[in-house]
């Protein structure tokens, strides 16, 4: 019989943390957490149903495999056991939580039930237990509005009542109720009130969704693990999966733990704390507590919690608040000594859920704090400095993400010393950002799908709020602490995010708000968020660079990162201020410079009426005049560059795009053209025309423009050439690498090598030199390319993959088209009727596609190299800088990877964490 | 010591015809011929310089190899002891004849030398051998001609002497020596006059080349061999190659041949046979000559030679003119003799140069004889009835190209009742043609690259013509005979061609001509010509297909070749009228059946309208009625064709092309589009453009809008399963195979099977029935696609090559834009200073590039099959046509090829000839 219950308590547990996949990350915790010898906390007891069984209710029509049933039953005999009480127990009742618990964390995406066991046969019990009437009845009325909304509505697929869900029209009678009592908070309600609603609440059940409260533990506890499972494929967890990449296969567990309650009265209390600050990384206790309250009560961000400790306080600006350090000094320092333990036992900052019951402190709950990036990077170091971790698996531990945060921009600083904010929150995400204010998840949805920066302002999220959190680039709540959702979710993403600022005051159709000098602001306003400083400004403030360089920690992780890769990296750059702002980043080398740059943009206007002039020639004698008068533009342009990298390689890539790119349409332009030329200005525009192409992508452009006018080829070679002699006869270094585009066979690289060649002796007889450093090589940005990698390296000296261009054709997508179908692809649908995939699971123009673009470099790598063994080979697409990209690149044994300046950082420590996973060290992915 | 020299004559030689690569097809054959124990024929004495040497020639800088001089000596001195007479001697001397000889014909291309060996200091020799004075100096007179243009000024690679080169200025000399003296023919000068000549071309020589002529055996002996290796590498032999697809590495070999003469007077001449009748294969004894003259008088066209005997005068209409047969009984009696040994000898038909001198017969060349496709067929099959060859080798013999001129349209027979022929000729080239008359080769290569069709009309045709000749339609001369240079180059072409038309009477600047009835034929002007029959027309006459059915040859060809192949052969068809032709024509199936045709053309206003007002609809709704309007179009399309299909499979491919091909641009069109719509034609207008895309070709299309519309892909699918559907109902068969174009992953087709799966249910219960052949598959078109065929193939239960598609992105050339660079690709270039290669060997979108587009193919096969093993594969693309694509779908273990109905036959041939090559039969590739 397979063991599909594992139990946990009293200083014993059947699993451990190591049984995470079978027992979700929360059984498995809780089951390290009681029975480990080194922690034995004071763990409420109860049982985890495993995840297999998760996999079993979808694979068999949500249907249990046989046994569970009577494991569950044993199970809970054994918790019984522990705790003295009954499930069912009219007079010594035994109450349960139900919860959710992935192989991830995924925090609020899935639904729990608490207080199940509660009826009106076991209810006197509870009162018998805790002498406590009004808290027996309030435990009910709360299990009947919770039960209704998750187990009775959610879990069965149900359209929500009326359109709002059964839980809101509850609330709406609760409201209702006190206004007719005239209280003011759920407090007022005495135990009369409580047994009234109770029982409009179960005619209000019955009346909406056509069924009875089930008065009945068993039921409840059945229906309330089905309704778990349900929620692994509602629509907010689906949602996440998709953001976060995790396998729709896993499947959830379900823990079954008896009840603690912190709403107990004054001396009980419940609690969310990290073991350091999960912003920033300080190394002290940090946290949230909420006196007379259960643990629904901090998430939600109803109502505000109180730092559990000075430095809490300090960090959180709420010193006017009582700490639970001050409070319950006993008990802090039982929870102190708690989390000193867990940090050595997990090696890790540890998220830690508390609930004082009349004095005694329970752990509810443990797991991997989420952290900001800046945070993430500080803990890792650190705990390599305290020796808790090593190298290796401190550096595996920063993720590419949380270094982005460190290069994210921010307000500019000194555009932010005169502005003054309209509102001060808490500092969760950090980060600057700016956008336009929208106030519901839809209009965040649908105002990003438009091209619009959204901020994302409301009093609180909830797991509903996701896809318009995600789709904002920054969220700012009035309500809630650090622990709320909106603050988890945003540090996650590292997303700029701001919340439980009082100072937002939202008008009373929640389509406005007033900051904290009454500045109203409306939908479509801009404002400006720090994030890291938790401050809110009207208007578009200017965002600047990050300056990584000057932070010892960023520092450290380039050190690290470089002591461990083999993978060169080096940067795509165009000026010599992007190469030097890629030296600064640590580039070892240029991997594109696209000569077409200097035809765009700022100081452009000569060489591009030059390039139109070549453009618009018709015989080689018209054209070869123009191209002489456009040699020193480039030469000057390309010198310049290679005077930066001083002698490190400089990978030049001769003109790539079709030529009508360049045609010009303004009728000055055009007029100015055709007297240069000396024809009409229609002549100009029929000779445009003439360029324009059906698929230009697939068109004349690349070494096809080389082979048809082979005079463009000669000039920019010799250009480049001069440009190199120049440097090397003043003594300077210089190391061009000349890239021809867009070949798909050898011949065309043996065509231009021709003239290579010829004005290599050329440029080094004119400079009297023996030796001129530099190297001829190719771009595989076309399939064919690729398959002929074997033939191509017989000619070239390098490859540099482009992966932008071979995604294209491989897949047959155009890029500027691929809008209308692309994001129908990413969509998941429900292909076999049980499980929703996306045709792809991810953008290919962002994250090289492995299976089969990848294929085709892996293809290429090989056959080139078997034809010439010292073949250089690198990638220059945007992939360069995506970190999963680097690690392929660094599996298909690539020399380097070249991006934009900005990512080199980002490449340099994915190439050291595809050498960690190469030695079987899990690296954090994102 | 390698042997670099081979000798023959006298009934013996060194080498033979298995020797054809080391010898040339020319000193093969006469090896064969002189030594041979069944043949042993009177071939004058000489030697065959081996290909080895060209080869050494080329790689060495033009040098030959040390022992040459030596091996050529000694051949010398034995053709000497077999013929009496001395190389260089005054009073015997003898004259040897240098010829170019290379591994398969290449006929005129190269060059030739006569007579060498003559000098001042033999020709008194000669004088006393022949004891004719006018003979000898008249040999003198063609030898300076011959060898100052061959030898001092080609060979040279001088420009022409004053653009025309050194042969024209002397020919000019002649010609006004002759109007000097009053002389109407060469035969009108006397030896004095000759005398006179050769001091004036001496001088003119020196004068034009700088540079005097040789007055010495061995050294014209070594300079002619150095020309005849020089001409392998003329403009005139590198074109040939091109064209002929033979590669520049093979070389020349040279023949040394003593010189026999049948320009000695009336018991002298000299012609050209075929064993049987080149142009439609009559098997009869068909040739030519010319008395008291030198061979190449015959080739040249210069005079019109006589018919060898009455049959040939017959076929050649020449009835008028003495035969050989008649004139020298006992020499022609001989001459069958020979024709009869060397045909069973040789076991094809066999092309004879033989010249008489003073009476006694010798034979100077013989190979297989260019012929006509009609003739290739017919000499094939009748070969194979004589019991001269096998089976497998009658059906290797019958090229593609042949079979092609079964097919090939011609004049439409009851247009041609009516029409009365301006000028009448030899049928040198079968078939009908249509086309502007030009003059020049230059011009036929100028209005062709505009897509002008012409036809080439000249007094006569030479080497310098290839290009012009290639390029026009047909082609037409009023001088030569059926062995003349436009007739052999046009035979082999399979190009309708007329010869020798004494109606075509040319204005004397050439740019004009009159038919025989006076009637003015100039520049641009449109005739027609039967090359079947020889007649001009004057206009254009309607073509007509072939009725290839008709011809019992076609019948066997195709019988024998469904006795070999195991490759399917099927049609693209689109319609019940082509299907039924594809059906006439052996297919056994459609491979591709385009849903989108309905909307071109004839027939197509009404689904046209609906596909369009469905394209422009914003709302799901309206695009479902727009769909369920357009249905039962598409289904009666549909089963029209499966109809006549009667349960052969019929490949239906879903739509394939971006939507915005459809989007009406007339103001009528789209008015009242916008009125069925409910909108303005301003919004009509607005949403058209929103379709308009960068790249089309990489666009939304194909599955991408089954993706996004599935809607869309749903109405195909229920149109084409409800045609079946009411077909098995009706008892009658239909078998569709729906196909899914433009995939890349395999959740593409996953997606849309789930939609094909759920309306194949709801069909057959709609229709009660149980069972509805079909199935379901994809084109696979996207490199994507091929590379993860392991993955497809767990959907697809067939797939078809879109090599259309895939050559295009594999290459990355847009169809529509390749006409700005792949002629430059398919040029010949100067890369590595030795061997001018073209970028490409040939338009990839003519003749599949199996390398890159190959390899894929090969690869998607390969992981198609291992997922699923009776996976079926065919190809759809136009190279389902290309006879050596059909032979790699063939290698690579296609189920079938599908192509237009025309090339069915073509493929049923490629695909017998790929079996045959498997057994290692070789086959005619063209």
């Amino acid at each position: 019989m397979t063991k599909y219950v594992y139990m946990f308590g009293n200083g014993s547990a059947e699993g451990s943390g190591a049984l995470r996949d079978l027992l979700g990350g929360k059984g498995a915790n809780l089951a390290e957490m009681a029975g480990h010898p080194h922690l034995r906390l004071p763990v409420p007891p109860g049982f985890t149903v495993t995840t297999e069984v998760c996999t079993h209710y979808y694979a068999q029509g949500r249907s249990y495999p046989p046994g569970l049933q009577e494991q569950v039953q044993a199970a809970m005999e054994h918790v019984e056991t522990l705790t003295g009480r009954r499930f069912g127990d009219p007079h010594n009742p035994l109450l349960v939580s139900v919860r959710s618990g992935a192989r991830e964390s995924m925090p609020g995406m899935m639904d729990t039930v608490l207080n199940v066991g509660l009826t009106e046969q076991t209810l006197p019990g509870l009162v018998a237990l805790t002498g406590n009437e009004r808290f027996a009845w309030d435990c009910y009325r709360r299990l009947l509005m919770m039960y209704a909304d998750v187990v009775m509505e959610k879990a069965t697929g149900r359209e929500p009542y009326k359109g709002e869900g059964i839980r809101k029209f509850l609330e709406a009678q609760l409201e209702e109720y006190k206004k007719s009592k005239g209280y003011r908070h759920d407090t007022d309600l005495e135990t009369e009130d409580l047994q009234a609603l109770v029982k409009q609440f179960k005619v209000a059940i019955r009346q909406a969704l056509n069924e009875s409260f089930p008065d009945d533990a068993w039921q409840q506890l059945w229906a309330g693990i089905g309704a778990v499972f349900a929620s692994w494929m509602g629509k907010r967890a689906v949602e996440y999966r998709r953001i976060e990449d995790i396998p729709d296969t896993w499947g959830t567990a379900v823990t079954v733990q008896a009840m603690v309650f912190g709403n107990m009265g004054n001396d009980s209390a419940t609690g969310v704390a990290f073991t350091r600050n999960p912003a920033n990384g300080d190394n002290f206790f940090y946290g949230e507590y909420l006196v007379d309250a259960q643990g629904e009560d901090v998430v939600a961000g109803i109502r505000t919690p109180a730092p559990i400790n000075k430095a809490s306080a300090k960090a959180q600006g709420r010193e006017d608040l009582p700490t639970l350090e001050e409070l319950m000094p006993a008990v802090y320092a039982q929870l102190e000594d708690i989390r000193n333990r867990l940090e050595r036992h997990y090696r890790d900052m540890q998220d830690i859920e508390f609930t004082i019951e009349r004095g005694k402190l329970y752990i509810l709950q443990c797991r991997a704090g989420k952290r900001s990036g800046v945070a993430a990077v500080r803990i890792a170091l650190d705990m390599l400095k305290e020796g808790l971790v090593e190298e290796q698996e401190a550096l595996a531990r920063i993720g590419p993400s949380h270094l982005v945060e460190l290069l994210l921009p921010r307000i500019d600083p000194k555009s932010e010393e005169k502005a003054k904010p309209i509102a001060k929150g808490l500092p969760a995400g950090p980060g600057g950002a700016v956008g336009r204010v929208v106030f519901t998840s839809q209009d965040a949805v649908a105002w990003a799908a438009r091209g619009e920066r959204v901020v994302l302002v409301r009093e609180e999220t909830s797991p509903e709020d996701v896809d318009g959190m995600h789709k904002a680039v920054a969220i700012l709540t009035s309500k809630g602490g650090m622990t709320s959702h909106a603050a988890l979710v945003a540090r996650g993403w590292g997303k700029c995010c701001i919340v439980g600022s009082p100072d937002v005051e939202f008008a009373p159709d929640s389509k406005s708000f007033r900051g904290k000098d009454g500045q109203m602001v409306r939908e479509g306003d801009w404002i400006s968020l720090n994030g890291t400083l938790g401050h809110v400004y009207l208007g578009r403030l200017p965002l600047a660079d990050a300056d990584p360089e000057r932070d010892p920690y960023f520092r450290e992780v380039m050190r690290l990162a470089d002591k461990y890769r083999r993978l060169g990296v080096r940067a795509n750059a165009d000026t010599p201020k992007d190469a030097a702002k890629a030296l600064s980043f640590g580039a070892e080398g240029i991997g594109l410079f696209r000569t077409e740059h200097m035809f765009y943009g700022e100081g452009s206007e000569k060489p591009l009426f030059l390039l139109r002039k070549m453009i618009m020639s018709r015989t080689e004698k018209e054209r070869r005049q123009a191209l002489d008068e456009l040699f020193p533009y480039v030469k000057a342009d390309v010198k310049a560059t290679l005077e930066v990298m001083e002698g490190r390689p400089v990978t030049i890539r001769l003109l790539d795009p079709p030529l009508h790119e360049f045609v010009p349409h303004s009728e000055d332009k055009i007029k100015e053209l055709a007297e240069a030329l000396g024809v009409t200005p229609a002549e100009v525009r029929r000779r445009g025309e003439a360029l324009q192409e059906a698929n230009p992508m697939l068109g004349h452009r690349g070494v096809r423009l080389g082979i048809t006018y082979p005079e463009i080829t000669e000039m920019q070679i010799r250009a480049i050439l001069e440009a190199a002699g120049e440097l090397v006869r003043a003594g300077k270094k210089a190391y061009p690498e000349i890239m021809i585009p867009v070949t798909c066979a050898a011949e065309e690289l043996l065509h231009q090598k021709v003239l290579f060649d010829r004005v290599l002796s050329e440029v080094k007889a004119k400079f009297g030199l023996r030796e001129l450093p530099c190297s001829y090589g190719t771009m595989i940005e076309i399939p064919r390319a690729a398959l002929r990698a074997g033939d191509m390296a017989r000619v070239a000296e390098f490859f540099s993959f482009g992966t932008n261009d071979l995604t294209q054709m491989t897949f047959g997508f155009s890029r500027d088209d691929v809008g209308a179908f692309l994001p129908h692809y990413m969509e998941k649908v429900n292909l076999d009727g049980q499980k929703p995939v996306g045709i792809l699971r991810a953008d290919p123009f962002q994250t090289l596609d492995q299976e089969g673009v990848g294929e085709l470099i892996q293809l290429a790598i090989e056959r080139g190299r078997k034809t010439r063994p010292n073949l250089k080979v690198g990638i220059c697409g945007e992939h360069g800088g995506d970190p999963e990209s680097v690690k392929f690149s660094h599996r298909v044994k690539m020399d380097y990877v070249s991006c934009s300046p900005f990512r080199v950082p980002i490449a340099r420590l994915a190439a050291a964490h595809a050498v960690l996973e190469e030695m079987g060290v899990k690296v954090k992915r994102v």
